[in-house]
């Protein structure tokens, strides 16, 4: 998507390759809203580090940079054994796969790439296609984000008030992002309306990355406090609500995401408000037989007791709000259940949760 | 309530008057949770500065603290002629009543204050009955604060998990609170019990005041992210809510508190949580026919574009959290309508919503 640098804009996608000079261009997560910066990995290892540090975080996003890692590291190799190579390329494997252990996305993404390295019978050959192959991936990534967005662009319409809950947006993704996809799509048709982001307490990702992205994309839109949001409801002021998922059960429907999705789809169903969530099929998961079997991460009390920001001065400073002698409970996702889902807005079509089963061929399940 | 001071338990009021020094002693309530320090306002207009700059907020705390004030600024007169004693004691009313302009509180103690006075015939005589008279407006406070407490403890029984959201607590009293009184007053019989504190953003009386209340009393609790409050009640894990209120409609028992209640309503009627409104009388508005006529005030967008709080120096800071071009839209509060509203815990008993205007006599309407 667009970034406007001292008044021209450009196109920048969340994580690039640079061929001349083999190195990953990842644009710098950890500094915005505040600071953009597009860093550069020279190597594999490199490129780790930063999946680890969260330079780069999201599905999509992280899927594509481990597939960019892979080929990196693939290039640097020097030698034309290819026993040798494949032992390393192993490495560089296990090296970008223990940077963010618990994510499926950088694994699928590098087996990916290594099952089309394969129909190289030089070391030269191999290294070309995984160039090739992890290019592809995250072009892929930029398709299946287009295809939602131009699935979901009808639901917003003229004049809309759309609600949406924490990042799903292009920094998540390659670019185009999920739950934005379909906004970015409305607005290349023209149309004109209001996003109300969700503020998404402990970790603000509302206000500070979607926030970014909006107006980085010149899209009328206004921060709330998490809070607010019911106001808005029983005021008549939200037409639309859309969120991304982390995961969505294909076998019931039911939907994990950020922590407070659930209480904006009860909201929207006392209001009658529909509820979308857009998701890319790879987030779709065809194995649990219940949102019960969806383990809840439970994060630092740290994150609730107190905020990142920025001083007057300019400094990038963690306040602690909180009273300093009690405690935060912190479950970082909920778990939202089919019948507070209006749809499922995937690169396919529109699907009501309980219809993605059925519609498991189609989807990829 | 008790405070522990270097490991000694101690009992303070928010507010109160030391009748040697003829000096107002307020918790300085914008130095907590990071800090507790009582401070002392030698002349009502210190006193009324007090008021103004918000060391001393809370409605019954406001009502109290301008009732000594007004007492303060009448034993300063010196002098017998009851003529000018009374045109200086109305330059002392307008001063504390244009501290914070829009409360209906100081005003209704001050005028309380001033009716008794008239009883003396000398200046020295209503010099005297200014102090009682102040002093027995604290004292019922408390003693409405204690009865609504009394009312309500039944309904925390043992091992209960409850849910409050901002601060109704002692600190917006005299002593007590209105909210915190049925816990403090189960506390007392023994009952243990867990209180969950929505963080209640933007400002975050839920994660520093009530917070820091909770732990002086020594009642276990745990601060949530007003995001979180909605899974824990889809996992069983709230059996009952308790919040105060800003106004109560006696006509239609609508209410109206901090935004965010409204939400936590929602979430309560669909699992079915007891959702229970504690309030002293004073908070009971007889005059409007509807919710739609309570003016929602609008707050200031920094307010949600970021959050004060300590750094690790020790600094008191506000830290931009927002995208910096970006704005938020801040409303302070939310009105809940009676279908979602169990009962209304107030000093003379709990009564339903709706029941209000009927009890209207007994409830002073």
């Amino acid at each position: 998507m667009q970034v406007t640098i001292r008044g021209r804009a450009k196109h920048f996608r969340t994580v690039a390759f640079d061929e001349p000079s083999r190195e990953v261009r990842l644009i710098e997560q950890r500094l915005l809203p505040h600071e953009f910066r597009v860093i550069s990995t020279r190597d594999f290892r490199a490129t780790a580090r930063a999946i680890r540090d969260m330079v780069v975080r999201g599905a999509g996003a992280i899927g594509a940079t481990a597939g960019y890692g892979l080929a990196q590291g693939a290039l640097a190799f020097r030698g034309r054994n290819l026993k040798r190579f494949d032992a390393y390329v192993t490495r560089v494997f296990e090296s970008l796969r223990d940077a963010r252990p618990t994510a499926v996305d950088p694994v699928n993404a590098m087996l990916d790439v290594r099952r089309k390295m394969r129909a190289g019978t030089t070391v030269a050959e191999q290294q070309a296609l995984a160039l090739t192959a992890a290019e592809d991936f995250a072009d892929e990534d930029v398709a299946h984000c287009r295809a939602l967005g131009e699935a979901g662009a009808p639901l917003i319409r003229e004049g809309m008030r759309v609600l949406t809950h924490c990042n799903a947006g292009w920094l998540a993704f390659v670019d185009i992002g999920s739950a934005t996809a379909p906004l970015y799509a409305a607005q290349q048709l023209g149309r004109k309306f209001h996003v109300y982001c969700d503020e998404t307490r402990p970790r603000s990702q509302g206000a500070t990355l979607t926030a970014w992205e909006l107006s980085q994309q010149k899209i009328s839109h206004q921060i709330i406090a998490d809070n607010a949001a019911g106001w808005l409801f029983a005021q008549g002021g939200i037409d639309l609500v859309i969120v991304g998922s982390d995961r969505t059960l294909g076998r019931t429907g039911e939907v994990a995401n950020k922590i407070g999705t659930y209480t904006k789809a009860v909201l929207a169903k006392r209001h009658s408000v529909p509820f979308y969530v857009a998701i890319p099929l790879s987030t779709i998961d065809w194995n649990l037989r219940g949102g019960g079997e969806i383990p809840i991460e439970e994060r630092d009390s740290s994150e609730v007791l107190g905020a990142w920001g920025v001083t007057k001065s300019g400094r990038r400073e963690y306040v602690r709000v909180a009273n300093p002698n009690s405690q935060a409970y912190n479950p970082g996702f909920d778990v939202t259940p089919p019948d507070l889902i209006t749809g499922i807005i995937t690169p396919a079509g529109i699907f009501r949760p309980r219809e993605l089963w059925k519609q498991r061929r189609l989807l990829g399940g």
